[in-house]
């Protein structure tokens, strides 16, 4: 048997994201004001966005129906194919069933469109002219440039400096599309001159980079407005068509699966493609083992405490209540930018909180490993970031090769690696290290935890 | 309305490719032995190609059965999207309807799999261990390379040395599905240590690398074979699984091209997207406009005479008649490697010269500007080679405009631009610039062709 590839009919697609705050066993713990450290409001998020992802992002409703205008660029690439990966298995030689959805078949090559486009487009209809946004890797800002062009927005993208050295590609498709794309920090903005004032030679954070479009929409009288590539809870819940999808398709392959993996940086693919699973178990229906694997050089759900803190280094963001390494926290050069986030998305986060997922921390080197194999298995070259997951499935089924147990694991691929061969030329050369877990920086870092009880 | 995307139930995808040679009103001339100048005979060929792909090449068989395991790798990506250009035809406010089949949805990025994959197969089938071939940018290569890995073969591939120097992510592409990539000329054959002997510094020809990679498999007893990823036959025929699906996605959009376009290198992209429909036509159902758009750096089909010459360099390859520059020509180093060939496959020379499809030249600054508007209106970024179809589409859809016309057109996107970002980044500095029609040097090489009848 060769691998198998799964999709919905048209008709079967689902029309409705997936809120989880509607069965959330506790609520999630309030989001607090900067200042006052007082529970928000809608107007407090009204400078930065539009009114209806504010609406989302508090809402309790269980489903929200996805606007016809989004269904139909969704449809463009969606269903992502859900793949039975049977070269993978026998290459591993495992007794365990290895499906995985794959959402690098979206232009941008990454799961990022799924928020991308509505995010656009809630904008768009409420008169907003410009997006500003941060990018770490580029997945990001490469989405949301390419949804700015669909609904004729146009985009400033703040990308990490590090990045934008290193990654000329990703900012070429991102100025393909039509994007600004500044290196962060920048002399643009107040808080991006404060970072250059103290190190004049700071490869950036997404911490500083969220700082800066955040003060380019606050500052801006209305007609800027900011956008998250995740860790917010609208952004998660755009995200759960993943796993929509996928309990269809494997309906369609007569499966349901017992373990699901997902990487981690701000959380929001591991959300798309878990939460809709998760409903299930809560209700009873099933008892899936859930696995977020994040890198070992930026470790906040394994290491970080649950904690209120800042999303960005200014402080310029609520605080929110979440596995945290510190707002401060600079994590070492990797190569999975998309997973260099301090901090964990509050669903997540909460979730870790409740038992309801397990974690755990890879080095860099074994995600490499894992994604040349799932490459000569399967013919597509795993994001970085998507390495850990794929690290996690294939111990997941070596696992079960050693117990004789013919488990079903399901994994999202998030995205391809097309844009990060330099990692991998690097790796193939000897060239890449692990880190440390770098325990006096997180100590440093956490030392600066605002302090609310 | 939006980009609309169509695909076909795995029920009703084609099975069988299609094979031209039991239409054409003319057969195609013979192909020459390079010592004799006779016939050759499938004795000939027996050293370079396994026995079902000889018989596939000379085969005149109307449908020609694609193996069960080859169908099964193809349902991986199979079938390709065709869509509905929505968004392009707003953005040109043209009366055409623009239905574009995307061939970057397979692992590898392009077209290049639909044969990769069949080839790899027959040689697996036939005992061989090792498949040796020739890459310009490199997306033959890494279709080859990933069909290998599936098929437990290793692989060797002569990458043009300009493109080596210049694409490391594709030749990354190469060695994390487990191929060795040397640079061409090489010093590891007769052919390549007699071009460097005379230059050095050569910055190499496809030309020159099939003389590399058929001289390695010659001299191999057996054990390694030669794989040429675009030109002969039966690699035209693999591809024409994209035509046969585009003629029922067609339908199922209840529609039928008056106008299809497709870019020619070697020309199996071209001549996969249209067949099938020129079979239609000849049966006299239809009158389609057929259109191949080749970069004006390299013109073959518009410049080149209709003559017997050589496939490569060296002279080891046999003669075909072809449209071709010559087989010394060295093209200049424009963007567009996949179309840097001398020489035209004989299928597409013969229907040129039966007036079954018409030829344009276009220089590459136009096809960079086509294919910046296509990634802002469709999200996808094309390869260079690519952007020749879509300028052909563009200025059709225009025309169309102009004369107020309704046309449906149909164009292969026959691969993303991942891997040539470089290119754009290039092109949006204002950095790339037209070549000249390189006329001395092909008036030169063309004093080399073999005199024959």
């Amino acid at each position: 048997m060769d691998t198998i590839k799964y999709t919905l009919p048209e008709e079967r697609m689902p029309t409705a994201w997936y809120n989880i705050q509607a069965d959330l066993p506790e609520p999630l713990p309030p989001v607090l004001h900067p200042g006052t450290h007082q529970p928000i409001g809608p107007a407090d998020l009204a400078p930065l966005f539009p009114m209806e992802l504010i609406k989302q992002e508090v809402s309790t409703e269980r489903y929200i129906e996805i606007p016809e205008e989004v269904q139909q660029v969704y449809r463009q690439w969606r269903c992502t194919p859900l793949f039975r990966a049977h070269r993978l298995e026998r290459m591993l030689d495992t007794p365990a069933h290895i499906y995985y959805k794959y959402e690098g078949v979206s232009p941008a090559g990454s799961h990022k469109p799924n928020t991308a486009v509505p995010q656009a487009y809630y904008n768009k209809q409420e008169g907003v002219r410009k997006l500003a946004t941060e990018t770490g890797a580029g997945q990001w800002g490469s989405s949301l440039a390419m949804a700015c062009a669909f609904f004729g927005l146009e985009c400033d993208v703040y990308m990490v400096r590090v990045s934008y050295d290193q990654k000329p590609y990703r900012r070429a498709l991102m100025e393909a599309f039509g994007a600004r794309v500044t290196a962060s920090p920048s002399p643009m903005t107040q808080s991006g001159r404060a970072v250059l004032a103290e190190h004049p030679d700071s490869s950036g954070s997404l911490g500083i980079a969220i700082s800066e479009a955040v003060e380019v929409a606050a500052t801006s009288g209305g007609t800027i407005k900011y956008a998250l590539g995740s860790v917010l809870n609208h952004v998660l819940m755009h995200q759960t068509i993943i796993g929509e999808e996928a309990l269809l398709q494997l309906e369609m392959a007569g499966e349901y699966p017992d373990i699901i993996v997902g990487c981690t940086g701000g959380g929001s693919n591991f959300a798309g493609i878990v939460l809709p699973f998760l409903a299930a178990k809560w209700r009873g229906d099933r008892n899936t083992r859930i696995i977020a694997v994040e890198p070992a050089a930026c470790p906040s759900l394994t290491k970080g405490p649950l904690a209120y803190d800042y999303g960005d280094t200014a402080k310029l963001t609520p605080l929110v209540k979440m596995n945290t390494l510190g707002h401060d926290f600079v994590p070492p050069g990797f190569h999975a930018g998309g997973l260099r986030y301090h901090g964990m998305a509050s669903i997540v986060s909460h979730l870790k909180h409740l038992d309801a997922i397990e974690a755990r921390a890879e080095p860099q080197l074994r995600c490499f490993e894992a994604g040349l194999m799932f490459a000569r298995a399967e013919g597509i070259i795993p994001a970085p970031e998507a390495n850990h997951a794929v690290r996690g499935a294939i111990d997941e089924a070596l696992r079960c090769k050693a117990e004789g147990k013919g488990q079903t694991i399901l994994f999202n691929l998030c995205g391809h690696g097309h844009f990060d061969m330099q990692a991998y030329i690097d790796y193939q050369a000897g060239k890449l290290q692990d880190y440390e877990y770098p325990q006096e920086e997180i100590a440093m870092a956490l030392a600066g935890l605002p302090n609310i009880g």
